[in-house]
């Protein structure tokens, strides 16, 4: 079944007199693949307020089935987007999630229909800060709502709605997209028959919101941020930007896999050379980062999703953990890396702890990996094949044919 | 014995026409407590060149003896200055290991002559690059040389010459100060009787770089940076500064730390405020620490003094770790914290595994605390205790008179 909404959507380009905005060149007049509904009501937010329009883009893989029982949900991280499964229509680099989601992969496309929504906030299509506010014919920038992992949920389910899709078959996504997998099973427990968090915490920790602040420092210290209006003028706050993102990314890797990709290797050179060029292969690797992460990202978008997440705290929204959970019947798999200092195996027992305490389903799997929190975006035999089985497993407790 | 160099120095403000200077503001005209030498040869560097004029500033407690055999060397961190024991003058806080030095205290000044040297490339007396370069008349900022720990360790030997000390009875420091006691001992084998390196390692590793380099870069994208040129056109790259500090500080505490001492709580407010002032308190403490740095720290001083430490390397330097211990004398005490993620304890063991292979005079505590790399500054009981414990064990094999 396809779905009713616009097949094809083109992204409007954010004004760009000086040819600054990367983003908005990489998107301007190129149709971006996948799909994108409005939704018809204003969209009630955590803060109080609501906002209208939004427009959810999403990306489907797979087809659904008649019943409409085999549809997985896939949740992106901070900086991920809705294509799962083939090339960024922006980098023109593979999909984010190619080892998990394809034919014959954990989430076959041959047997589920897939779909992944930018988030709320995001900048790959849905609405965020970087788009125009009708009400004014400028972007958003900072009067754009701050918004909650619950308002990017909500968005979602209204997609979900509009596919008249009553229950999704699984709720899957590692990191951000963990913390989505929880809000789902706890405001929408009937309509998620198996949900996976991976590398993900019932709340983000108070290291974690510090290294967020450095990120959002980083980037209003930026003279080019103008206060968050740099579309409006036709700048990028592309230096904040980038030490945002270097500094996100150590975090994302493990000290060993640091060490191993590159110990204290030169780059390009065979000795120091007392100056503060990027001596080492890490500085060289971590300006790469930066310097490519702004051509794809939209600087408030990243304020507004850290944000997001910093407020993330099922705890605080629900009561307790546990009663968020309670009287829940879907069934959970929760996942950890042991090297991931970002989201640390003690977060996932937190999340085990909180279903066990109201007697949910739940299976626990910590992986022995070297490779941090990325670890789930990687290809790791270990991890894909406890997938796997977890996915087969409630297919077949859900009466899903094999494909 | 008194020393012989000047007794008062007064540290010349960099130009300062839009007082933007705070550093500048806080020492001008105002008599910086210790002493200064200025070396009576340029100093040789690693990077190949020399450098002259060379000031070394430094603080001395307590009085050397006779025999000029008690005194000990207290080497200070990245950001720390020669006011071990007493208020700084820059902030009015207390010295930064007033629970370690001090009468009675386990680095005893009624015992010990104590030594703290601002490091080479530092802001606080020492020769550095907001220093006036005597062949253009205005201040080095990137024309001054790359140095390296090497270099600080050999500007601190002129002036131990110069005090007529053979032999310090003691070296000790933590975190880049435990890299300067473990050159020390490399380098001058004969004039270290005891070495105590805190929470240090025998070469930075690539996520400390990385660390290091996303600071270097917030710095360096501050627009108010001028290229390095700041002082001489009366700027300050406060907001790079600022979130360079920020970074680093969140990794100078532990996980545990953090989450015990804010957790999630709010700051002045009673409920999310959906907006990105600082909601919660480690935001605001973050923010706290990266505004009050820039009143005491020079910013190209930050770049050459976390660059020194990434390129520290023993074994680049001396063909092997253990190679550089060979054939010592030195009674080794090499001490790690559980909770220190920027310095761990395998980064201490490897440091012992050397000094164990060339069959050194060499003991090891790890100590449980929860605090971090942080650990080394505070007045943790068990910490004092096994100092006191180690400098009492040398000094009596030194012979050293009781206080």
């Amino acid at each position: 079944m396809a779905p009713s909404s616009s097949p094809i959507a083109t992204v409007a380009a954010a004004s760009d007199p000086q040819g600054r905005d990367s983003l908005g060149a990489a998107l301007a007049d190129r149709p971006l693949p996948g799909f994108r509904l409005t939704l018809d009501a204003p969209l009630q937010l955590d803060s109080g307020g609501s906002l209208a329009p939004v427009t959810v883009a999403y990306q489907t893989y797979g087809t659904l089935n008649a019943a409409r029982s085999n549809a997985v949900l896939v949740c992106h991280a901070l900086t991920g987007d809705q294509f799962v499964a083939e090339a960024s229509p922006i980098t023109g680099k593979p999909g984010w999630w190619e080892g998990m989601v394809g034919p014959g992969l954990p989430i076959d496309t041959n047997r589920f229909f897939v779909i992944c929504v930018n988030v709320l906030g995001g900048c790959i299509g849905t609405t965020g800060p970087r788009d125009v506010d009708p009400r004014t014919g400028k972007p958003y920038g900072l009067s754009f709502p701050v918004i909650t992992v619950g308002d990017m949920v909500r968005s979602q389910r209204a997609l979900i709605d509009h596919l008249g899709i009553d229950q999704l078959f699984c709720v899957i996504g590692g990191s951000m997209g963990g913390m989505q997998v929880l809000q789902w099973a706890a405001m929408y427990p009937d309509r998620v028959f198996c949900a996976v968090p991976i590398a993900a915490a019932v709340r983000h920790s108070a290291q974690n919101i510090a290294f967020h602040e450095v990120g959002r420092q980083a980037i209003m210290a930026d003279p080019e941020w103008c206060g968050g209006d740099y579309l409006a003028q036709g700048r990028q706050p592309s230096r904040g930007l980038s030490v945002a993102r270097m500094t996100a990314h150590i975090t994302y890797l493990s000290e060993q896999a640091l060490h191993r990709k590159f110990g204290r290797n030169l780059q390009d050179r065979e000795r120091l050379t007392f100056g503060f060029d990027a001596d080492f292969q890490v500085e060289s690797y971590l300006r790469y980062q930066g310097r490519t992460f702004v051509d794809r990202f939209d600087a408030n978008s990243y304020l507004y999703i850290t944000r997001a997440m910093d407020y993330f705290d099922l705890a605080r929204d629900f009561g307790s953990v546990s009663a968020a959970f309670k009287g829940t019947r879907t069934r959970f798999c929760v996942v950890s890396f042991t090297s991931d200092w970002l989201f640390p195996t003690r977060e996932s027992r937190a999340i085990v702890q909180a279903l066990n305490a109201v007697a949910a389903n739940v299976s626990f799997v910590e992986l022995v990996s070297d490779k941090g929190h990325d670890a789930f975006l990687l290809d790791e035999p270990e991890f894909l094949a406890v997938m796997r089985g977890f996915i087969d497993g409630c297919a077949e407790h859900r009466g899903l044919a094999r494909a």
